[in-house]
């Protein structure tokens, strides 16, 4: 801790950083979004060297996944078996009739964890990062945040 | 780094805060509790501002989910689904008879990670966080960790 | 923080913990690793005591899930429903002829966060860590990262 220098930086590295909100878009009611680019930029934003980017989806008829970004058809055979296994006019009782989107919301989780290494989101070589609408079309957003690694 | 009450809170903010365990008694087979006030108790209790709250259920025949908290109908809707996506009676070799249980808990996951913001956990307008009960009546635990956001 | 050895313990706890990778090499299509022990082994390397660690895939046809490690049947009674809730050869358009791996990939996550108490990975009586090969037999990874819990 000599240097003004490392001492700067380590006060940098255990600045809170705050949560950052993205807008998401969608124009569809069944929709995958690749926010992979967002996400990135979110990362260098908070000036994040090695840790972990937290994403929040703070909808309930929606939410986010990691999948094959290369071959569109991935993310569509994705979305045609949701509409298989959780068809739209099951037997729902809630009254506004997307309790199908609210199931899938659950089913997959309301968020992401993901890898952050040399400053960058660290992925696969396939991997990208969907935004899913499941009852679109509707202005969503992504709530981002930062968290440095600690041995 | 100054003054004596910003090293205090400096120092505050790098102690480590040790690992909560809550109770949750379920009262049926299949039931969704929510516990989203006990998870704000836990947050203000750890003294976390900014970062993550981390809810890890230990437990392989119930998980934790997030959807609506506002009508009653969104989550036995869930419920209604998980029945009939991996029905009791499935093609099982598990001999306690609970592997719908087993199945739905790795479907839907070991846990939740939600975002804290101003001391409290940040949720979507009509998200709350519920305890799923897939093999009750039982008394089950939740562990709950909270981190900083640091960039 | 007057002690050379508290002051040590307080830098140490502050150094970033560079991301581990380890190797997993499945034989079969459809096969669920345990790797629990290697885990364990990632977080004694690490030095951490209290706080997360975070198991990222980085496959887009594996996954990872934690469920009972004691039975084998519980672990064989969640691919039998993988197999039968996403059939492989469904209503897909991916050409490679694998979309069932990757939409079981998606529906149960591309990564876990599990607890950290005393320098090991805190889990409930029965539960073990797997790595969930969806389409192989391959070489895969897993990424593991630590992070110390803060108030």
């Amino acid at each position: 801790m000599a240097s003004p220098a490392l001492a700067r930086a380590a006060a940098a590295r255990h600045t809170p950083a705050p949560m950052q909100r993205i807008a998401v878009t969608t124009r569809s009611r069944f929709e995958a979004v690749n926010v992979t680019r967002q996400v990135q930029e979110a990362v260098r934003g908070a000036g994040l060297q090695d840790g972990l980017v937290r994403l929040h989806c703070p909808h309930t008829t929606a939410t986010l996944v990691v999948n094959e970004a290369a071959d569109p058809d991935v993310v569509r055979d994705l979305l045609a078996t949701y509409e298989r296994l959780v068809p739209r006019d099951g037997d729902f009782r809630h009254a506004e009739g997307n309790s199908q989107a609210h199931v899938l919301s659950s089913l997959t989780g309301c968020g992401l964890t993901l890898p952050v290494e040399g400053g960058a989101v660290a992925l696969g070589t396939w991997q990208g990062v969907f935004f899913v609408e499941l009852d679109g079309p509707r202005r969503r957003e992504v709530w981002i945040q930062c968290l440095a690694s600690r041995g």
